[in-house]
């Protein structure tokens, strides 16, 4: 029997997660001030923020304990399997070794629990009643539901209005979490009145969404706000996904020549990649990492590196990062994951180093290689997912052209269950392609 | 750290399955011809079935070897995970120790494929290009439509009409992995003509889907029919769930108390039992084995031990079991999967032999123990399986009464990321209970 998962014991959960800030070849620019354009200061983050993500967010340490309460729920999950893609490679009759890391493992479907948790986990130990946050297609906010349903945290999610609409059924499983999900604009917020005063039937956008979490948390001393891609921290709770893969691979006798992820703010792709990357920083190994984005959002491959706000109404400190300007709206994709305007300020300076680097797809032969995968390997993906399948498909026919035995790491940062709608859409010949 | 998922190497996917049949106390009664009412011998049935499964299906011997090209397919998912529910636990204040075993990380979400990739396999090797079925809410249907795009074979699905406009994420499902699914009642067959002419705007009935399903199979050289519950080779596919279950225990040194699955077919419910039923027959261990209905159709429970039909127009042979009538429409409920008028001839026996017990629950308790379960263990459990969920916490608090540290072992059969509108409807407070 050929072997096809490579799992690991829960003991073996890493211990610490990697912060590749004291390995960058360039330090990063500091977040600024949206008012004073210096510096923020961590009593700037703490109406919103508890001190020890805080701390995480500038830290200097290569290492950061994670506490056992965080292991425990982990473990409910993780370590999440990795698995060798032995017949997805005989349909592509290529020489590739072709592996993938499963996060859709997860209660929530996706790799978004792994800092979820944490971050629930540190607004419990200083606190916090309630966590507030945003959510558009709805990844992050069950995420967060999920999180703070182990910890006895109340969840306050603002939903983009035509989501709550459209897919109700992630709202669905926030409530089924015990999360309070309020379609933004929303009249409980100032920023939200705001909107809805102008435009009382406005479909809502992440940027109000956004507006309205952190206005919540702000002015609420028992709440605090959650963000679930871009910022330091969170790219740090998600190399628990690297770790694991590079130990899982050790097993088999494997390095990847190349590792693949997608990205929209950043975070699968950092918690896949950064643990190897490391290696590639510190000279003991190369790898070719490769970060895919969506042609409707190209933020890495054609935006401008500079600072810029994170929000689209610009209320949150300026971060220099790779950005398509803030008030880019793109184009309506099914892997409304991906759309956000900017990316994490490491995985931008890591771009403009050229440590890793950066290709786009359009969405049907996006989806074209979902189909081919859920038809040999099974596990339906995500459509964000589905743009790294794309590209590890590219490299795999690649291979087969040169016969290069290459080894193609990919991360499957989660399952399409709740995405059904958009395969109705590429299988009906509706679905259309950005120019 | 606490330990909370028991995993095996895929290596050990069992290798052979368990036959129940040679150690039941009481000899299956045979199908019977519904013509002739003689027993059923195996030609009746070659022009639907291929001859290995009508050889398993009155097989007396107690092991039966699993293919390698199975196990290989098993291994994508294989073996699932034992949890141990600790949160659970404490969130009951029980001191009994409850563990559930999970079938849902199938991609197909249940553990309906667990036969599905069996009878796909032994149809492709005796030479078939194509599997009919029929389907209500789609759990089988998607099974099915999984196993056979493993096995490069076509699909058809009759899917009833009525799921198939209301559930239409589970019909992409079935397309996603290249079946063919048809509404039914359909112009294709015969059998649907006849109720089309008579009731243009027929909503179907699982009755008339396998009425279809059966006829072009029968009708065509080169198809075969699948059924994904209550015949006794379905039974034996499921048995890979208990013997895993039984080596995973025996890891914390445990052997249950209590098993409990729910039962719609039988077919979950068996394949967790059976392995530990063999040792309760043989005499070397007692357990008391829990099967656990819907009060919307009590066919254990209420129901009468007599031959009747396996489907609702009567063409299929007679089945000695446990029946509500072959006409019995049951009221609509969410767990789909659990309205079957009849059960499993097997089941049934072991049920009139007093081996295993049943208990039945209406939807609203079960649908409460539901979300009590996915805000502990995080995961979101079927409806159907959720029964199985309200019967382990009822068990677990009479142990916290009565202080016993009694060990319960339920089947957590599939999750409930397509039933989202189920527990909408719970916390709309519109569902009702059949009175």
């Amino acid at each position: 029997m050929q072997k096809t998962k490579i799992l690991l014991d829960e003991n073996d959960i890493p211990k610490r997660w990697y912060n590749i800030l004291p390995d960058m070849p360039t330090p990063l620019s500091p977040p600024l001030n949206p008012q004073t354009r210096e510096p923020v200061e961590p009593k700037d983050l703490s109406p919103i923020f508890p001190i020890e993500l805080i701390k995480q967010e500038v830290s200097q340490e290569k290492f950061i304990p994670i506490p056992d309460e965080v292991r425990d729920i982990y473990a409910l999950w993780r370590p999440s399997p990795l698995y060798r893609a032995h017949r997805l490679e005989a349909e592509l009759k290529t020489p590739a070794r072709i592996y993938y890391k499963y996060e859709g493992v997860s209660p929530a479907g996706s790799h978004k629990p792994n800092t979820a948790i944490a971050q629930a986990y540190y607004n419990m130990k200083e606190g916090m009643e309630r966590l507030t946050t945003e959510t558009g297609a709805g990844q992050w906010g069950s995420a967060l539901s999920l999180a703070t349903s182990y910890f006895d945290l109340k969840c306050t999610v603002y939903m983009v209005k035509i989501s709550y609409q459209q897919k109700p059924y992630r709202k669905s499983l926030m409530q089924l979490w015990g999360a309070d999900v309020i379609p933004s604009p929303s009249n409980t917020t100032n920023a939200g009145k705001k909107i809805l005063s102008s435009n009382p039937d406005s479909p809502g956008s992440l940027g109000i969404a956004i507006s309205e979490a952190i206005e919540d948390a702000a002015t609420h001393d028992n709440a605090h706000y959650s963000l679930g891609s871009v910022l330091n921290h969170v790219m740090l709770h998600q190399t628990v996904i690297g770790q694991e893969a590079k130990e899982q691979l050790a097993q088999d006798d494997e390095y990847p020549d190349y590792i693949i992820g997608c990205v929209g703010g950043g975070s699968n792709f950092s918690g896949i990649s950064f643990p190897f990357i490391m290696d590639k920083l510190t000279g003991s190994k190369d790898v070719n990492v490769i970060a895919v984005e969506p042609t409707a959002c190209l933020s890495l491959t054609r935006g401008e590196f500079r600072y810029d706000f994170g929000d689209t109404i610009g209320l949150t400190p300026l971060l220099k990062m790779y950005t398509m300007g803030h008030e880019y709206i793109p184009p309506a994709i099914h892997a409304g994951g991906l759309r956000y305007h900017g990316d994490s300020p490491i995985v931008s300076q890591l771009y403009a180093d050229k440590v890793i680097d950066a290709v786009a797809y359009n969405q049907t032969e996006v989806f074209k290689a979902g189909v081919t995968f859920a038809r040999t390997e099974g596990i339906v993906p995500a459509p964000e997912s589905a743009h790294a399948i794309k590209c590890a498909i590219d490299k795999a026919l690649e291979c087969r052209k040169s016969d290069e035995k290459k080894t193609i790491l990919f991360n499957l940062s989660g399952h399409g269950h709740f995405d059904m709608s958009a395969y109705d859409s590429y299988f009906s010949g509706n679905m259309t392609d950005i120019k």
